[in-house]
């Protein structure tokens, strides 16, 4: 359908922004606006508004750098969690994924991401400065690195080693039983737990 | 996922609200949700904005129920359209459909709906009345049912005719160049500009 053709000028904008997400095509952003038309004006304005407020009143957490409501998130100020146990992951997913195993009680590190010269991140893209931070003070225990098991995640936790070892505190990576190849936010819930409950010693 | 296990409130509202469109499940609406939490607040502010705007401002014209940015649609306002033609349709897809072959060039009656009685969509849903008025004002010469080759389509089309034989106007339906049981607004262009200029009196 082409560019001319919508009969209203605010149906068109709105059939932009939702075809500039990744994966829906102007067909689709069409029947989602003609969905979102058939509604109570005052359901759409709550729509529109929490997509608003997502982008401008989130934040993210300072220590841990996942994302939150508050300065410091509720993994971080929970007192029953132990903060000398940091899991170092990629992302904000990637901690819901080990949340939802209920199998780790420690404290994450979100890195925004992992090590990629094809994709032009480097160590200084990442919050890896703020990790060797923590290590630096001497009060945590023990890192995991649980990265995916790609190339990538890979030269992410040697970079990481290289960085940290020279430090007082274990470093350990997920048990391999994740397997090679799989992105770590669709890996079930059974062999996620598993994996970070048999979580060994790292070894180059 | 299950609910609880989002880091933030404002991050949960929204996927909610995508998930609440059709065909967005919980996965995918988290993936848009993050698409957007990368963006530029003014960018994701507009987004939401058009959102707010759609439902809020929009018109329907009041001639032809059209959707509009104003009272009278751009098509009726049109001083070189024929609008003594007028191709009734089922919804605003099915104008955009038609105006993309190009083929036409009178004016149209969007009904909102095709009569329906397992969904409960009876002849005084839709905008048949006001359909009905403009015929009576004796100055349309034909009007052309371009509804959609299925069971409701031909029970609609049997209805308007009931409805305006009486008047003198010519009844026309499209040309079944359309393929029985399809609806209109996935049919090709060609088969679509072809059916509309070998459009034939209606028969019952």
């Amino acid at each position: 359908m082409s560019f001319s053709e919508y009969p209203s000028k605010l149906l068109e904008n709105a059939v932009n922004e939702f075809a500039s997400l990744p994966g829906i095509g102007r067909k689709t952003a069409f029947r989602l606006v003609l969905n979102l038309l058939k509604r109570d004006p005052q359901e759409v304005r709550k729509f529109g508004e929490s997509i608003i407020k997502l982008r401008s009143e989130i934040h993210y957490c300072k220590s841990c750098h996942n994302i939150s409501d508050s300065e410091t998130c509720s993994i971080c100020s929970d007192k029953r969690r132990d903060s000398s146990i940091i899991c170092v992951v990629e992302n904000i997913q990637d901690v819901m994924a080990i949340e939802n195993t209920r199998q780790f009680r420690g404290v994450y590190h979100v890195l925004g991401g992992v090590i990629s010269p094809v994709d032009g991140i480097g160590p200084a893209d990442l919050w890896i400065d703020s990790l060797e931070d923590k290590v630096k003070e001497g009060v945590i225990s023990e890192v995991i690195m649980a990265l995916s098991t790609t190339m990538e995640g890979d030269t992410t936790n040697f970079y990481l080693y290289r960085r940290l070892s020279k430090y007082k505190v274990l470093l350990t990576t997920l048990a391999r039983g994740v397997a090679v190849g799989d992105e770590l936010e669709y890996t079930d819930e059974i062999t996620l737990g598993r994996a970070i409950n048999n979580r060994n010693p790292y070894q180059q």
